[in-house]
């Protein structure tokens, strides 16, 4: 059979080759989230387990992805930071995200609030030719984070307290950081900055390096070895001290 | 917080939408599939349970993304084709295909076949300007499966029969179609242009009509209604007869 | 000297190939032309010697570059199709296009009219998939080209009557076609579709059959032979007609 | 007339707008100037006429289009750096380069030179990320310079001198760079390092500050007043000498 016949319609497939010489951000977005965590019965503002689950799913990719170098969520979303091109990344990344989200669901998620349909993300690549440009990119996502964090944790506050959720949204139009932070605390005793920082701050993960312990299997001792293994931190990453403190992370 | 100190970063987004008036064809291909298949036992040259949930994924992506036409798969790898534009189109589609193969995974293996590690695919888009190309797209995949299979048809055939795989191999090494045929027939009694159309033609899904019957929940009434429901077929599609059979595919 | 040492800087370009199977549009736009029409005196609202010159630079362009099947202008705009591909089109044409117009200006332009300054065009390519998408282009244009040259005629014949042009602009203002005709035919006794088609239409180039008589230089004689010769027509390119007349521009 | 109904066609256009904080360098090349050079009798291996054109060129450009920074040309090319991002670089700079290089022609060569036919250009934009990368693009093209010259200086000596093209080709194949200055010292009287550094090291255009006189047309006295004026140097810019000079030149 004349393969070659057909073959023609390999080159209507674009090049989309990234720049050389920049950092890869790849964001992965959830697809139709606001259904899906309430299908699910996600607590509000914040589900523990779904963020568990989302940082899971991260430290899987990087587990799988080498050149992964350091990954940020907040939310239903998370940006990978890859240190190299290729044109397959983003599907590759939210494909295996995907995976991981799904296979493991139990494991955050007891028996009684089962996956009821299958769970789906998009994917971006964008590429940042400086240092600088790829901080302002977390930098965004993280404040981002604080602004939408401080909302929705006022907000349901209200709305816990007995307020529709339209008369809460009316409460706090044209409110600024310090009308919600005085609501939070007069109010319902909360001091917003004693919020679990996972919530304020989104989750990073890194490769830090830690010790593992295990059993040789030719002599059967104890070995421990310094591995870097992609764990999550709830750090403030906009100012200085974070970049001083984690210095091979931008070249 | 001024978030809008960091909010340029958005412009190096680089703008991705594609040709408007072309027909999208988003290819999926499993992320090294060679390991996986072999950690869970897939049967050799083809099995029936890792196509069947190949097409189920397929046919549960067309069901949830309503603008796919028609889907056509081969081996690990599955083409959807879109009738508009979006810059989100592979990452979505790939997401919701990972998801499904995950979550349908228990419905085509036993409970001795788990799913092991999080299995990953891959996507691109390409766009083709007329029908004649989009049909020599799906032509040039259908003509690869034909020629794909017939190999390994064979290729197993020699080494189920105590062959190495260098062996067989070697011995296939500048055979022509109509060598292969004849290995088949004469050594193993096998008539390729027999086997199940599914392993030598690939799967196409289409939104065949069907009579669905419900029962009313008003009235407790049997319905009977017609309904466009993705449905695998394995067809020729090179040929005029398919394209002539459902003149609704291309516009 | 390791000139290797700094070749990686080529990986750095990006590939920008088009479309393949659809037409190729090259827009060319004059740059600054407002100030450039002032300083060289043009005639308002149209410069006969200055069209000229533009449809003189599409011809000479197209006696070059063999593959424009056929080119449209209209004020300082020009269009050339290519019937395929290729990442250096733009710039080629707009370069040639530019060279040819300082060289023919003052086959146009008297000596009281010298050439001042370098004037420049820019260039983009556009790719349309079908035959109607590319007759749509084509109609856009001159469709342009017709509401901008009823607008002009009768501004500047109000302004050649008196007006400043802030009066005449005003009085133009939320006029509609047949009021412009109006004006133009009750106060300036112009017929409007009477006026020169080379203004109302545009000019189309194409590849006309013409009888070309030359001397053989071997026998002496006079030798006449049909050739395809760039030419200007201004006739209506929206309509079905001059398609239908000439039927080889679109495959 | 409904312009709208065809002004979907825009649609079609693609973005191909240029990653934002990259160096955007524009390269220009000859089109078919092997041909042109001979048409028009360039002196061999080099011709201080066409260099000085097209440098003449290349400062207009600069004098036009204030954002670019530095040029650098070389046989038929020239390079010129932008320090911001436009769609419409390539095509405007190649357009006013060309515009120049015909209306600059008889400044460089006498009336027994005229321009014979339109020359042209094409033009390219690429961007690169990081400061190292764009002193690796500039040092490639002045390694090439070198190289090319060098040759170029020993194959025209050699045919000046009695050999045939090919017999100079044959002659050269496989020396190097020592081998070609010790045939030039030996047999001509050559030394290699003191030809004119314009033609060793190509033209680099610098936007310097210089004095310029005018007399005040209120005052009639002479002013004096620096003034940035692109001109052309043939300086080493592969060292880290040139760029100490000119600190300016990498943000």
């Amino acid at each position: 059979m004349a393969n070659s016949k057909f073959e023609y319609v390999r080159f209507f497939e674009q090049n989309d080759s990234l720049l050389p010489n920049t950092y890869i951000v790849i964001r992965i977005d959830g697809r139709g989230f606001h259904r899906f965590s309430q299908t699910h019965d996600f607590a509000k503002p914040n589900d523990r387990r779904a963020i568990d689950l989302m940082n899971y799913c991260a430290i899987q990719v990087m587990k799988d992805l080498h050149d992964i170098v350091i990954a940020y969520g907040q939310s239903d979303e998370y940006s990978n930071l890859y240190s190299r091109r290729s044109s397959k990344l983003a599907s590759t990344v939210v494909s295996l995200f995907t995976s991981n989200y799904v296979m493991g669901w139990h494991q955050f998620f007891d028996d009684a609030t089962p996956l009821q349909y299958a769970p789906s993300f998009d994917a971006r690549t964008v590429c940042y030719p400086s240092n600088q440009n790829l901080r302002d990119y977390l930098s965004w996502r993280q404040a981002d984070c604080h602004i939408n964090n401080l909302y929705n944790t006022t907000f349901w506050s209200l709305v816990h307290d007995g307020l529709t959720e339209i008369q809460a949204e009316d409460k706090l139009k044209g409110t600024f950081t310090k009308d919600k932070n005085e609501i939070l605390f007069s109010q319902y005793d909360i001091n917003y900055s004693k919020i679990d920082p996972i919530y304020r701050k989104g989750s990073t993960i890194l490769r830090l390096k830690r010790e593992v312990t295990s059993i040789s299997p030719r002599t059967g001792e104890q070995v421990t070895r310094i591995k870097a293994t992609p764990t999550a931190v709830y750090d403030d990453i906009i100012g200085q001290e974070f970049w001083d403190q984690h210095p091979t992370l931008l070249q």
